[in-house]
């Protein structure tokens, strides 16, 4: 069995390999390679890549999938990056900031096809892993959309939020991890189990990057602290703190989502402390690793095969950064 | 064998039964409905089913790849009115322009991906209608991208454009007529007869849009007269003017690009006549026609059974709006 690192430093040799844009016209596929060589985690298709080795070698198969759950990945951040006029994506000038909006829409539909076509490469069970790969990916949009719904609304239920991070993030990554389960031969038993500990990850993984943009340190995460603070984005943290504090707590948070004061992120975190909000986060991560990490345990496959995908759970939700 | 009328008919009942959207996100949704609920002509899914009927009974796979065709010609019409700034599609208002940008983004991307879910759906040959689709997905973006480039050139030659062209429209209309080829069980020569037949349509359809688009009546096209020309855009007849112009008309041409004077189509529409853009375009279409007609001549089914397909080419080709 691989390591998360040999395995992320094998991915992006193949990915590099099949999915470098060397074609016409170059207006449309130099800013797919620019966007693609600015790397990321490659948290997805690894986990889909150990899903596969937790029943065997990896098939050619598994490979293909992994590259187009991280096409797809790709693609969904670009039409993010729009969506939330953002001008940064991992340190760089996203998409549409250096090429314009017409690039940012088409860069991302052709790379979204180019996910589809990488997925279609797959000789097993294609129509299994294709139906997998559909609901998703319409669930992921379905996520976005209710995110951009939330920010003009002031009513947003903790289970709401986390619905909409459910369908924004953890689908993806259970899905990662059950189309590799698929493509290793998994049972279905075995292959709904993975998806579940997806899922499971998927939660914590997003909570755990709500916490450390609060509360996390700089000189660690390399991003400024409190920024979903300052956009009052309004993430777990936010709404627990909302739906726990005292009605001079709840007058507060009003008062500081109306202002841009140099204060605002660290009046902010106290009151995060204060309500228990920040407590809450944390157990709520603890809830959904454990819920993970006792279903990895329940899998049937001996527990020498299961190391890399612990170690690589425990890296995405004991992570300072 | 059903005429063009009845399959329209049917299929535009066996669309909405199986491709409205009655989920949430109602803001995703409702603005996708109000989109597909918009019509068209539905040509492309309407080939696909023509083309399988050429050899038997139409299988229910070729019901799901005329959705998906028509799905994924949507979704493209959505994010090119966005590129394009459209303020109006089929007389009514873009998407964009009704729900904003992130629906116009987000709308076009999970339309896409239902396009793909009713390509899943496809029992027999699978991998090679879906291979065949993502190749010509990836051309209509290819094109979309030469289009938003020539905007910015003064220096298209005919040939580029025609080959631009060829990959915006007519490699969707093929993949219809070999899609549906494919799935009426024909043999790989037929099937590909069936692809060059619609790339030889959708040119001549293509260059019929642009001919009438300056020279159609308003009163049976329904469109202002020289939208076209208004815009600048660099359709064949502008480019063949500009080509067989003497230095004068070239001038002249260059001039009024650069005005709007209530003028500017009329004396546009004298110079396409002058040097011969305007017989040149008739006579190209003409030419596509010819082989398109020649190539389903060609096709060894009994000629009755064409038909259908003859008529609706007659249709598309020598239509006055």
């Amino acid at each position: 069995m691989r390591s998360f690192e040999d395995l992320v430093k094998q991915f992006g040799i193949f990915f590099t390999r099949e999915h470098s844009f060397l074609k016409a016209p170059e207006s449309l596929y130099e800013p797919c390679n620019y966007f693609l060589s600015l790397g990321g985690k490659r948290v997805r298709p690894v986990l889909c890549l150990m899903a596969s080795e937790l029943f065997g070698e990896i098939h050619e198969d598994a490979w293909h999938a992994a590259a187009g759950i991280e096409l797809f990945h790709n693609f969904t951040l670009i039409h993010d990056d729009i969506m939330d006029k953002a001008p940064l994506r991992r340190g760089k000038t996203t998409l549409h900031e250096r090429n314009g909006l017409t690039a940012g829409i088409l860069c991302g539909d052709v790379i979204s096809i180019h996910a589809y076509a990488s997925i279609a490469r797959i000789k097993n069970a294609l129509p299994e892993v294709l139906s997998l790969f559909n609901k998703t990916a319409i669930a992921v949009c379905e996520g976005q959309q209710l995110d951009m719904d939330y920010e003009h609304r002031d009513d947003i239920s903790i289970s709401e939020y986390l619905h909409m991070i459910m369908l924004k993030t953890s689908v993806l990554i259970a899905c990662s991890l059950k189309t590799g389960a698929i493509l290793g031969g998994a049972s279905p038993e075995e292959a709904q189990r993975l998806y579940d500990f997806g899922l499971h990850i998927g939660m914590a993984f997003q909570l755990k990057d709500d916490y450390l943009d609060a509360f996390g340190i700089e000189a660690q995460t390399g991003k400024q602290q409190g920024g979903d603070i300052r956009a009052n984005k309004k993430t777990y943290l936010l709404l627990k703190a909302i739906e726990s504090g005292s009605a001079g707590q709840q007058q507060e948070i009003r008062r500081l989502m109306e202002t841009n004061d140099p204060g605002k992120v660290n009046t902010m975190l106290d009151i995060f402390r204060e309500t228990g909000a920040e407590q809450a986060c944390l157990g709520i991560i603890s809830e959904y690793s454990e819920k993970a990490f006792s279903g990895l345990a329940g899998l049937s496959v001996p527990a020498e095969r299961k190391v890399p995908l612990h170690q690589l759970a425990l890296y995405l939700l004991e992570r300072e950064k």
